[in-house]
């Protein structure tokens, strides 16, 4: 009987159906037992008797590939594969699918709230409120400043979809390949990431982890925007230099932060201490309906492979090539 | 030479147009130097000396205008007309003005980060993840929710129209004269109060405070949503009860509540002990763009009444035809 270790949580939670597609496939499975983002540790001593893996974002390495003798497939819930050594799966005939657009919409629409919140301090006077302090924060309309979008693929395009719906604010892009089919429907400038640092008032980064794009906003990036910016992160920690910008924004800089995702989670780094930087649990996906898809998407495709049926999310070439490239 | 009393704060925070219009037309003017929303005795006591007040939402009453002596206009920074006794004003030959366009894009936009915060608890895990803890929370995005719009006017409408880059929630709308041109845009249900209580899971409030809304919503309304309902004021403090809401709260009911208007304000009850109910110190209006429109439009008003010019913010008699029948 083939074996399937999930090792994302939550999972199962909202809707049974990917349980019942593993039983009714003859699937057995385990659900992570402790209930947590795995360390690459405890996913080795986990993993040796499992056939497919339906994964979160813990570190899929050769080290856990050796231990993993049976292992033939990785199913990725979710979109980034910065977490999986895709060339060492290769290499040991391990397939690799994910599902990329499932959470698209979910991580769109959080985005946008973040701006709605952050323009208007809507998190800085909660909590003094909760405080018992009144004070009245003045605010921004998204309409009224320059938004700038790194990346602008599934989701960045739908961040920029809905802006829409609040007039016709400045928008900065940038990406490998400028969309310009984009042009028809926003007032958009393709420009430098450099560019949005320097003139943007908010910042939203819509990129996957790569060796590029590691560490890619640092001291003298986060110095170089704009004393009150605004920058969100829902994309994947680490793109963002948490020490970094922990430090500049305990010195004043930058009006507001939201940061969804950490470089080790659960996070529980020092930009506690920051109020006007919004926290939240890597919640990006955790839309009931988006989620429901990614665990249904994900099940259904570690299905397909235990019954030797065609892949419909096969992880495309070149995201092999990123990280052959080192990129 | 003439007198204003300027008794909103902020004012001329932004921007310094409004001082420079009365220094320009001659009229000398006191910001309030308590620099906090005015009681009715602490207005009374100002007063007697000035010709206009450039009113906040302090209570105007037949207390006050007794000790106004000199006063002729009121202009109101805002909308909200439920701070004025109107008639008092009128019976004394007072003018009252308002400016009811300008703050409507900046309520319906912090309306709308509201909802996608309260759908998505990004204030719960923010609060969470400031306290150490990590706890990734389910959500629903707005295409998956029965949103309750109560007051289809020019806030109500707005917000309306930004929902509308979200998908195609299902909207149940209620207002005293059905606005049916807005049929053709959007799928709207024309509902009784009660059925949007009933079905909605948000329910968002736009309409005025009168006689018949003050109190509207107590503990029988709020029970009768459903269980993970969240609700939202954004319009006046006194629609809703205070004291219900946090009893209601507090015993589990609803998911979710976000008051940006209180009963008295500055605001310092027990709603502070909810953590899932977002609390903002009446920052609807409070975009620079808007406040300063606002300003500018009430000092105009004021000037041109000092002036002897016609009047363009003048309060339409149906206002005052709502406190005559004590609506």
């Amino acid at each position: 009987m083939p074996k399937a270790l999930i090792t994302t949580v939550p999972f199962g939670d909202k809707n049974r159906l990917p349980f019942e597609l593993l039983e009714n496939a003859g699937i057995e499975y385990l659900v992570n037992p402790l209930n947590k983002k795995l360390t690459e540790n405890e996913l080795a001593e986990m993993v040796a008797d499992f056939d497919v893996i339906i994964a979160g974002t813990e570190q899929i390495t050769v080290k856990v590939m050796d231990r993993a003798s049976k292992l033939k497939m990785i199913s990725r819930v979710g979109i980034g594969l910065d977490s999986v050594d895709l060339l060492a799966a290769k290499e040991r005939g391990i397939s690799v699918s994910y599902t990329p657009d499932a959470p698209a919409p979910a991580v769109a629409e959080l985005t946008l709230g973040l701006m709605l919140s952050l323009l208007r301090s809507v998190h800085v006077s909660n909590s003094e409120m909760h405080d018992g302090r009144w004070r009245r924060l003045f605010g921004r309309r998204l309409a009224e400043v320059t938004i700038g979008i790194i990346g602008v693929g599934r989701i960045g395009t739908r961040v920029l979809n809905r802006t829409k719906a609040f007039g016709t604010p400045q928008i900065l892009v940038n990406d490998v390949m400028p969309n310009l089919k984009l042009d028809r429907e926003f007032k958009l400038e393709w420009v430098s990431k450099e560019t949005i640092y320097q003139r943007a008032d908010i910042i939203s980064l819509h990129l996957p982890l790569t060796h590029l794009t590691k560490n890619m906003i640092r001291k003298e990036q986060l110095l170089g925007m704009k004393e009150d910016a605004i920058i969100i992160n829902t994309a994947r920690g680490g793109i963002i230099n948490e020490q970094d910008l922990y430090n500049v924004m305990l010195a004043g800089h930058l009006s507001g932060a939201a940061i969804d995702v950490f470089d080790f989670e659960p996070y529980t780094g020092q930009l506690s201490e920051i109020q006007r930087c919004i926290l939240t649990a890597h919640m990006g996906s955790m839309s009931v309906d988006c989620r429901i898809r990614m665990e249904i998407e994900a099940t259904e495709e570690a299905v397909r492979f235990l019954t030797g049926t065609a892949l419909e999310g096969g992880v495309p070439e070149n995201e092999f090539e990123v990280q052959r490239q080192g990129l």
